[in-house]
């Protein structure tokens, strides 16, 4: 493989050499996709078109917690854990709280080395920057690459924090919740909403001191989840306890995910799914193409404020405003 | 008030009864603003923009719960409650599964009898036919017209079981869910994710020999919102207990509809929270005709079966999908 910038951008090249499994060619094709410049926006999009048929053959897995819940600690043995059982792993770290570079989720540098290290793993942080809407697309794009490039397990990883879980629980087949000993969401520091999402929680940091702790919470969750969650095409959400620190547990969460994906499969629902996340991903693309192109009327756009001031003061019905806005691009053109 | 057809079409007229409290006028508003005649469509909007103005005053409730949970009966011995304390009640139902006329909700015809004779009470059924979204935004409008009436505190309804609890949980101030004594999602027949909107559990049926297993119940649900759901805005989750039959817990439940009232109005929720309401309800209505606009272009309506095809099959990337989707709309004119 050549270095040359313009070699970079051939995209059949790339994807030959991705596909190839060369780590540095994934890496140059997910920075690619990341790239808001209009001319590599089409070379990704020509790459994509070459990788996605080879895509789709993973095991992808959602893996979201607060900070202070040992997450990477958690990751890099779930993943080491992983390639000695002979899968090639990939990272994918999602976080649009982040700044343009860097970003909360990778501050730590030494975060995940040993995985890093690893012949067989890639990690890759936080496409950085834009919308949680484009961090996502881009995110998904980035999964397909890593599938093309025959990684077995991608693992995409949120702060739990902010507004991705939501996305990225409708990207992957098990979507994990880390939460660490002791009871209620406060403490967890996890957004209200995220533990409905769970296929699996796992209670992190059950060693030691914390052991009863940690299975105390874990029967607490186990029973909330039971109660208001039910049985969703033939899944109960399960709860677990694991070390990372002390490697216990880890095993049990893997074998955990591989009966999610069994009673998916078993059901026909994780064909069914895979099909529903690609055709909503489309219908999601569109609708956030066509608000683009409604917002970025004139005519819409000028009417915005004084309609929204309108409405919230209940000086005029959010249909007759609606309406008016309609009417405004529909008479501008395209 | 005359009853000429050609009256009833008279938008000021109409709205001026309405005001005046005159419940014949506000079941015609209603049935006004239900119609999917165009000219009749017409006139409701001019009507809801007379009426908005006077809008807003109510106390909004939402209240669902499977069938078989005591629905109607609480809802009666609640509404005859909120009467004898000189409350004037409206009770919108809203059930889209039903048939073009009549349907499950109301099917029962001595249904609310004692409510419904009472001067101070308005009982209006579900809109019929038509899509959720339409009869979501149907529903709001009802709303609307029975604040502009005059009514004190408005109720609006749902089986629970289908998709417009979210759409409801979005229109009223305090979303309320009923179930019954014994645990668990499968029992209640609630869907999943409908207690998670909830701001107050009501256990009902607690009487008799029901009575202690109800109290089991209450604080099964409790311990789990405690645990799963976190404080939003000041608001703790509340369940209690209640007895439609025995008339118990039903002042609780008003009492306690207060509390969080006031507990809105002290963090500034409340007037945020009915703000952020018109606003969204406005966008929503706006993605709505967009995306019929969309869907009715020829051009665009022609390509989506293949695509979604090529989409699920991994063909073609979402991305591709949707950009050509979007190329065929905007070149297509309006």
């Amino acid at each position: 493989m050549t270095r040359r910038p313009g070699a970079a951008l051939d995209p059949a090249a790339l994807a030959q050499s991705v596909r190839a499994g060369d780590r540095r060619a994934l890496a140059r094709a997910i920075t690619l996709i990341e790239s808001t410049r209009d001319d590599h926006r089409v070379v990704a999009r020509e790459l994509l078109d070459l990788l996605v048929s080879a895509s789709g053959g993973a095991i992808r897995i959602g893996i979201t917690g607060a900070p202070g819940v040992g997450k990477s600690t958690f990751i890099e043995a779930f993943g080491l854990a992983l390639l000695a059982m002979g899968q090639r792993v990939a990272v994918l770290a999602v976080d649009p709280s982040s700044p343009v570079t860097g970003g909360s989720i990778l501050g730590d540098k030494t975060r995940m080395e040993r995985l890093a290290q690893e012949p067989g793993a890639f990690i890759r942080p936080s496409p950085s920057g834009g919308s949680p809407g484009g961090v996502a697309h881009r995110t998904r794009e980035a999964l397909l690459v890593c599938e093309a490039a025959g990684h077995d397990v991608v693992i995409v990883e949120t702060v739990g924090v902010g507004q991705s879980e939501v996305a990225v629980a409708s990207m992957v087949d098990s979507f994990v919740v880390l939460l660490q000993p002791g009871a209620g969401d406060e403490l967890q520091g996890v957004k209200k909403g995220v533990i409905e999402l769970a296929d699996l929680i796992v209670v992190n940091k059950a060693d030691g001191e914390n052991e009863k702790a940690a299975a105390r919470t874990r029967q607490q969750y186990q029973n909330a989840l039971d109660l208001l969650r039910g049985h969703a095409a033939g899944w109960r959400p399960r709860v677990l306890c694991a070390s990372a620190l002390a490697g216990s547990g880890i095993r049990q969460v893997w074998e955990t995910i591989g009966a999610h994906r069994r009673a998916l499969d078993a059901s026909g629902e994780f064909a069914a799914r895979r099909r529903r996340q690609a055709r909503s991903w489309m219908w999601s693309l569109v609708e956030e193409g066509l608000s683009a192109m409604f917002r970025a009327t004139p005519a819409v756009a000028a009417q915005v404020p004084g309609l929204e001031r309108d409405v919230e003061a209940q000086q005029l019905t959010p249909a007759a405003a609606a309406t008016r806005l309609l009417d405004a691009f529909r008479s501008a053109g395209r």
